[in-house]
């Protein structure tokens, strides 16, 4: 059986509280002193009726370069929703983020962080290609994994055109694009952003099956803006159109 | 003396090419193989006299948490600029990014490339309570130090009033603020935003120093936007305001 393992008493605490993952198991290091924390942990644990040890230091080891704190929690992995179950709901001026290979553990969990600030309703990522929801990156994320939907696709071509089919507009982002992504009028529609890898950028059959591309302009001949801020730039732009209608 | 080291082929490679940045001398583990890269870094610090050594794999053995690929670079550190040789200066329309205590070195990174990338004339930070530029910054920032002058002060309450007097505008951002970043003009004026610690947001002193305090509205119960992505939002609604003016 697969697991994701949740590190530090925050993460774990979090993790009690919103009852959205199911915890197998709680590990705790014999060596750590109790605190307000530990206790809140045990005391949850027991009452969901969650199963905690106290290990030896050892049983850490392999996950020493994680801030775990002594706590660890074995949880069931990030539940995948299905693109057509996504699409088959309704929406209305409802934005989508779509990421074409992105692979910074820390870029993913900005992106999602910011997804969830500014409404958008999923993400959806490549099965292959693109770094995985894991547990450190719903760590870096502060749990906003727990409150967006993630899609996990095999083809992005093939999602983008079933989006398409259902109404969906794509707006792909790409530096070398002609108009700036401030210029579309993000109201009245349904639609994606595709924001490429750090390095490669969109594909070319994701530009290519896009209604829109566009860039954002830079002020300085310095064309290295991290994805995770292209995208804030971008789709809060989004949002302050629909405060603005 | 002190100084700062710059890990990894790429990196090395860009402060040869970049010459903003004084470089010691640079150290190659005796066990790495030749390549197109290794072969620029001699041939580029035999050109400019720098002195390169091949040194044991032990030499490297500090830096073991760092990517540095057996080649680092022993440089000088960021050279700082004074804020009252940045006000002397004139300015026109400009924008200066304040950071109020941001802790994490991804963040800075990321906070740098994206001022570069707007055109932001500089970033401030205070020298105490605030991550340093060193050189783990300077990788994550792809480089974007050396293209922005970073001032550092004792005390960002006492640089704020200095600004005021030399007719800058100061925009503090505070989740709990009533006005939305969008709703400010920042045509005709200087102005610096200023963004808060990862965790207490914009001190006290300086929210009351400040002429405006604007917000970044959430759409869903989640009031938990990455610093860089939050500066990333509000920076490129001024560059796109630049464009519609």
């Amino acid at each position: 059986m697969s697991e994701d393992i949740i590190y530090g008493k925050n993460s774990v605490l979090e993790a009690l509280t919103a009852e959205n993952r199911e915890i197998n198991k709680i590990l705790i290091s014999k060596t750590i002193h109790t605190d307000v924390k530990l206790n809140k942990i045990k005391e949850l644990a027991r009452e969901k009726g969650i199963v905690f040890q106290f290990v030896g230091k050892d049983k850490f080891q392999p996950y020493a370069e994680f801030n775990h704190q002594g706590v660890i929690a074995l949880v069931a992995p990030i539940e995948y929703m299905e693109l057509e179950d996504f699409l088959e709901k309704p929406h209305n001026n409802c934005s989508v983020v779509i990421l074409d290979g992105v692979e910074d553990v820390h870029n993913l969990g900005a992106i999602i962080r910011t997804c969830v600030c500014a409404g958008v309703e999923a993400i959806i990522i490549p099965s292959r290609r693109n770094v995985q929801v894991n547990s450190v990156v719903e760590k870096i994320s502060a749990g906003a994994v727990n409150h967006i939907p993630i899609i996990k696709v095999n083809s992005l071509v093939n999602a983008v055109q079933k989006m398409k089919e259902s109404d969906w507009w794509i707006i792909a982002t790409d530096a070398s694009a002609k108009d700036n992504y401030f210029d579309v009028d993000y109201n009245n529609m349904n639609f994606a952003i595709i924001m490429g890898a750090e390095h490669a950028g969109v594909s070319k059959s994701l530009l290519k099956a896009s209604d829109y591309v566009v860039k954002i302009p830079m002020l300085k001949d310095f064309n290295s803006l991290n994805v995770s801020n292209a995208l804030s730039a971008i789709i809060f732009e989004t949002v302050r159109q629909k405060f603005k209608k």
